[in-house]
This record gives structure tokens, sequence and C-alpha cells, in this order.
């Protein structure tokens, strides 16, 4: 068969690229089984009805047929798009063997038949986490969701994230403090502030929500307040309007961005953000979006929020807060320009030589005794010159070969890097810390998001 | 919405036994990396005449379309049914920046559109190791496929199970060697062994290869060869039959026989079985399949071998070796049959009482300090009386509570299986090793395929 050619749209990582893709899955799931999260898997499949729940997304999904099943046969399967409507689905479907409140991870692949673009991927791997409870969700989880995402995000070797958080009924108070008469228009308007022009929203706002000059003055204000602390409540207070909707709010955004400031570093900053609505209509309280320093033109690379029906049966309802993180909109592009990378290509921090064919049982014996001590280990191919097996070792990033007795001779390990060949026991010899797994390298050089290195849809495909 | 049901041929894991999924992971690739495999992920969908390339398989294929999309778009991908047809193609693609020999190990879901049944689904994940190489594979890394794979499985809390190994070139020496006139059609006979009558077997081994009765003999007898060891080997040769390419065969089988003598234990054996042949025509020289002891009835649970051409562009060809476990068709009956099970379905291993609302953040910061030495907790959701709090934590299987201090006392933590309470530094404190994590729970009972449902003895199992 001829050389394949890359699909639009679904990227691949080389083998270096993809054990920083694993190290930030892990990364992730340490934190989160660290606070009680449990790891959850749910089937790639969904029956169409659950996913056109919400229209909108309707043109995105991909559907199922057998090749050579009639038309009927598995008929309404599609693949999901999100993390969201499969894990509300499986709360519902076994709500009765769950134990409430109910928190989850969950780091798996999802669909979406979109134009492919930098950051936008036709199949993307992303990390949610959520609680879910029956009928009440006491507020602290959104706190708790806030922090193990951002405590989860800080310990991954990505440039600089913002988690910018706001609160629905923050702005619904308001809006309704200041007497406007469709405030989820005002929301809607609102959302819009980052793709479009202030003055145009403040248009938007008297034609579509009805408001006047100086309600519209007004949102605008209150959209313009952002404060990495609490700050941010003063600031609103100033604007001199009251609705205890409102003051609930504050409270509670007060809280969410109090609960994160021992996660906050130069790496991780937590910012409470007013113009942040979200425009899904079924957030009902915290609303979360992330970003990433010098990459903005990726818009948002993870969001979520409350949500006080994430699922209901009719008779229970289900309350849920949770945040999703995009690990293919955020790794492909770090990537694609260079910023992420790992220093070998192999988990082997050693490669065992071969003086020749016969002593193969004795590398390969002294390969299991470092893997026995947790030192990823391989043993060279074919008994070439020493110098040819040290350069198998560089292509693949290998740190270490280890040489075997010759003529009754010592062990020898000999650290490539430096050049540096020292006597050693397999039986105790144990690699610096840091060259015992890949290391992940971080570039900054090219925060600036590629857009001095030109065109990145074109470099999107191939990592 | 009403409650969903199940999607047959799609399982699903509850938190406990997605617990057991995940150890199950987690032990394999760490054995997978400590021999130097590297971690591929390929994209879900392929182009179907990738797909179709082996055209038994495509009444299984499950086509993707775009539910909005006009008729051509996206059209001719499918989801992929293994992961061998995406390894393959993924070396054509990437073999310019790959280095060679290329381990590789994969973990990922796979979809056939087949009809379900006990240990075959219509979504399942497995785990594939293989080794590919440019031109020439030496024979050696049969033996390490094998071993490794067989390291792997030996570490899995599961039912004994069975590495059944043959030879291609063996097999086809001796036939060869006998004068059957079409060593494949002997093959492709011999192979329905398992399913067929040896008598019926003898009759078709006459009519649709062409053998005379004492070949049929022969053929018989060669296949009713079985041993633990190499003593195949003197018993083979006792038929009294030659050819220089089963005596290379018998090379390479007692070779990887006693290349995984040293993981051979009463949970774990390798056999070589001389009727082994596995119908897929690709495979050149070793051959695996894998079987669980008392779930016979489940067929194999994994297989594989040497294929000379794994993949080729023209040029140059890519000659592989590998074994693929079958995870969830392993899995998803163990825990249906209740032979596996965890002894939480939470990660956490503490929970930390709550006295009251206004010490949350007392209990959180004591959280706080157990996770930053490793420890998974969760805090009370509401200040219940302590029994209460306690039981919450036996409905999850959380082995600890802790109390942090009323009034100027000290910190205490409760075994709640025992009733011990002592007290305890949050700094200090660190639960026995086996409690850390979830333990994996394996009945011994039940090994009957589920046919048995006796008292269960339970052995724990911590990896």
């Amino acid at each position: 068969m001829s050389r394949p050619s890359a699909l639009s749209g679904f990227p691949e990582l080389l083998p270096g690229p993809r054990l920083v893709e694993n190290r930030v899955v892990e990364t992730l799931t340490r934190t989160f089984e660290l606070h009680g999260y449990t790891p959850l898997e749910t089937r790639a499949v969904e029956p169409l009805d659950q996913l056109l729940r919400k229209g909108e997304t309707s043109k995105e999904i991909y559907v199922l047929r057998r090749l050579q099943g009639d038309e009927t046969s598995d008929a309404g399967l599609g693949l999901h798009f999100d993390l969201t409507v499969p894990f509300a689905r499986y709360v519902l479907e076994h709500a009765g063997k769950l134990e409430f409140p109910f928190r989850r991870y969950q780091i798996q692949k999802a669909w979406r038949g979109e134009r492919p673009q930098e950051g936008r991927y036709r199949e993307f791997t992303q990390a949610d986490v959520d609680i879910v409870a029956k009928d009440g969700l006491p507020f602290h989880f959104d706190v708790e969701v806030a922090r193990v995402m951002s405590e989860a995000l800080a310990a991954l070797p990505l440039p600089a994230m913002t988690l910018r958080v706001n609160n629905r009924k923050l702005i619904e108070g308001f809006y309704r403090g200041i007497g406007a008469p469709d405030p989820a228009a005002v929301i809607t308007t609102i959302d819009k502030l980052d793709k479009v022009p202030a003055t145009d929203v403040a248009d938007m706002l008297a034609a579509d929500a009805g408001l006047s000059d100086e309600q519209v003055r007004q949102c605008l204000a209150l959209a313009a307040i952002w404060s990495p602390d609490t700050s941010f409540v003063d600031r609103v207070r100033e604007l001199g309007v009251h609705h205890d909707l409102l003051d609930v709010g504050l409270d509670e955004l007060a809280a969410v961005v109090e609960g994160c400031a021992a996660v906050v570093s130069d790496r991780f900053s937590v910012t409470a953000s007013l113009s942040l609505a979200r425009g899904l209509d079924y957030y009902t309280g915290t609303v979360f979006e992330l970003f990433m320093d010098g990459f903005e033109h990726l818009k948002s690379v993870g969001g979520g929020g409350r949500y006080d029906a994430l699922a209901t049966d009719g008779s229970t309802s289900y309350p849920g807060v949770g945040i999703s993180f995009g690990i293919s909109r955020t790794l492909v592009p770090l990537i694609t320009h260079g910023v992420l990378s790992a220093d070998r290509s192999v988990p082997s921090a050693v490669l065992v030589a071969l003086a020749d064919d016969e002593s193969r049982p004795e590398s390969d014996a002294v390969a299991q005794r470092l893997r026995a001590r947790g030192i990823p280990t391989e043993v060279a191919v074919t008994p070439q010159k020493y110098g040819k097996q040290i350069r198998y070792a560089e292509r693949r990033g290998i740190p270490f070969v280890w040489f075997p007795p010759a003529d009754g001779g010592e062990h020898e390990v000999k650290d490539i890097r430096s050049g540096n060949q020292v006597p050693a026991d397999p039986d105790a010899w144990q690699p610096p810390e840091e060259d015992l797994r890949p290391r992940i390298l971080v570039s900054t050089a090219d925060t600036e998001g590629g857009r001095s290195t030109g065109d990145a849809e074109e470099e999107e495909e191939q990592l």
C-alpha cells in the first residue's frame, strides 16, 4: 500500500509528544484521585435522542451505521461530542447504584464534525471533573471543583494559565437590580463581548434586551470589572445596585476566588471576570473559563460551571458542578509550535549494550535486574560496535548505556550526555530521579502562539 | 428525561469495577514501559479502504457520517476494529520520523458491530504490544514480546492464565515434510480442532487438503502434542518427519518457551501447543493465543504472532511481532460473575470528619496535609453526627475516618473496619501501604465461568 496521509482534524502524536500527553494525563489523574474523584469511563456512543437534547450541536454529531447492516441496525447511535451528556446519562442510568454526592473524573476522547482549525479538532481528548448530588448540592462543592482543577492544572508542565470565574446569580441579580426587563437576553448579549466591540454590544443591549442608556452603561461597567482577588466585591458595590440574588452571587464568587488562592502562582492564576457569562443556558451559578497565556487566540481551553439540573428523571434532579479541560486543544498547538517536547522518544532510561550474540542472556539478565528496581531498560538489538550502540541510544534520547563486564571485569554505565563512564552494580545503581522518566521540556520561545511562524493551520497535523 | 437503559454490547463499569479496570491498565502500562515500550494512541477512525483490506471483517465495521453533512462529507471513515490495522497505517505514515525497531504498546477501545455475547462486545478495550522493524526483525524479538506480555499478565490480579504458543514454520515444515500437497489448506483445517471433533477434522484433511490416511494420522499426532516445556521437541522428532523449515520452527518455539520460563508460576503458564494455527494468513512464525483458566468458554482472551509484512509501502516492508490482550473480554465477565471487585468505590483512603460548618477550613486543611503526602482524602459533606459520617465512609469503603481536634485536643484517626481509634499527626500518619489505594479482591470460588456460586474464598491482591 502507498504511504497514507494524515486526516485533517484527527491529530496523532509521534512517540515523544505522546509521552508528553501521557504525563499530562497522569498528572491530572494523580491530583483528581488525591481528592477522591473516581475514574469513570463511558461508552463512546450515545443514542441520538440524548445527543440531540441541545439542538445547536446537532450538525457536529457523527452518526454510526454498520457497513453491512440494514438501514435500521444500530440506528440512532452517535459518537459523544463532550463528556457531560454521557455523564448525565450515566448518572441517571446507574443512580440506584451510585453513592451521592458522586465525584468523578473522566479523561476520554470526544468527536465533533466541525471544521478543523488550530485547537479545534474532530477527534479530541478532554479531562472533566464533576461532582453531582441528588436533589441538593451544597455550594462548597463549587469551591472544591475549582480548587481541584486549579491544583491539577498548576501541576502541569504548561505555559501559565488563567481560570476566569464568574457567577450567573451575580450578573442576573445585577441585571434584575437595574430593572432589566429580560435578564437572560442581557446575559446572551454580554457574552458576545469577547467577539464584538463594546459599542456594538451596547447597541444590542438597547435593541435586543430593551435596556435604557443608563442600564447599558451599568451593564458594561459591571462587565469591565475583573480582579485576581476579592476586591471586585467593593467595585460592584460602588455601582450602587441592590438585589438579593446579586448578594448571593457576590458571596459565592468571592468564596471561589478565595478558595483557589492557595493554588495561585506565577504559573496559574484565578481571576474574577465579570464579563464572563458562557452562552449555554443550563449554568445556574458559578461559571468557569480557562485560558492559556500567549495562546488567547485558541479562545478558552476549558470551562464549566454549576448546573442545578445536570440530569433529571422527572421525580429526582441531580445538580452538579464541574470543569472540563481540553487536553488536545491545549497540547496539540503547544507541541506543533515546539513549546512542549520530551527529551526522549522511549520510556527507556538505560540501554544495555550487547558484546556479541552469545552474551544476549547476560545482557537480558542485567536489564531484568534494573527493571526489577523500576528502571525502564532495553537491550541493544544487535552486537554492533559500541559506538554504534551508543548512537542508537542517542537517537532515542536514552541517557545511559550499560556495559556488562567483559572477561571478569566490572559492570560500567555511561551517561552519554556527559560521556562519564563509571563502574556500577546492577542491583544498586540508580539513575538521577529526573532521568528515570522522560523529561518534559517547556520552551518559552514561542509563547506568542506561533503568530511569528505564520500559517498555523498547515502545521497542525505534523506532530 | 426518563431513566435510560443499557445498550447491549456497550458495557459500562460502575465505579468499583472501573477502579479494577484502571488498576489492570496501570499494571500493564508499568510492565510495558519498564521494557521500553512507548505508549501510542492512534485516532479512532481509519479510511474505509484501510479497514477493508481484509474483506472478512467488513460486515463488523461501524461507518461514520456527519448528521447534518451532505452524503459525501467524511465519506469513507470507519471506527477501527482492532489496534493492528491502525498501527500498521501509523508506521507507514510516520516511518520517516520513527526509530526502528519500534516498540509500542497501545491500550485503546475498538468497535465491532458483531452480535453481543459474553466476552464479545461492540465496544471493547484491548492492550497490544508490538515490535516492528524495517526490512528485517531478528527472531529474539519474538521471545521478548512473549516475555513482556507474560510478565505483564502474570502481574495482574486475575485467575490463572495460559499462553499457548506455536510456530507456523514448525507446522508448515512438518506438513511439507510429510508431503502434504497444500500445507495452507492443512493449517486452515487443523485450526478447526478446537471447534470440530478430531474425526471430522480427519475427514476434512483428506477431502479438502488431499492427505492420505497416513498423512492425516501424522498431522493429528502433531496437533496432539503440547508441553509446558521444551519436551515437545523430542516428541515431534519421534514422529520421524524431516524438513528444514520444521527444524527452524522447533528451534524458535523452544526459544520462546524457554524465554518465558522465568515468568511461569501457578498463576501464569506458557504451553507449546502444536494444534494452534490461528486462521489469519499473515502470521509467518510464532503464533500466540491466551486463555483464562476456568473461562475457556470465552475462547481466547488474547493472541498474536509474527507477521513478516505487518505493513509495506512497496519498496520497504515492516515485519513485526506482537500480542494483544482483551481487557474488556477478560474483565467484564470476571466482574459480572463476581470474581473481581474492589474494596471501595472511590480512591479516597481517608474521610476527614466535619464537626460543624464553621470548621470546614480546618477539615479542608487536614485533608490537604494528607494529600500532600500522597494520601487520597475527601472531607465530609455535611456536619452530621459522627456516626453518620462514619457510615458515609463505610458505604464507599473508605477505610479511615479522621477527626480533627475538638477544643485543643489531639487529631485522631479511626480504622472503621476494626474500630481502632488512635491519636495521629496529619503530617506524619501513614495508612498501611495496602490501604493507600483500593484493593482488588479476587474470588476463587467462581472460576468455573460463573456456573458455581459457592462461598467465595477471597484472596486479596495488592498490586
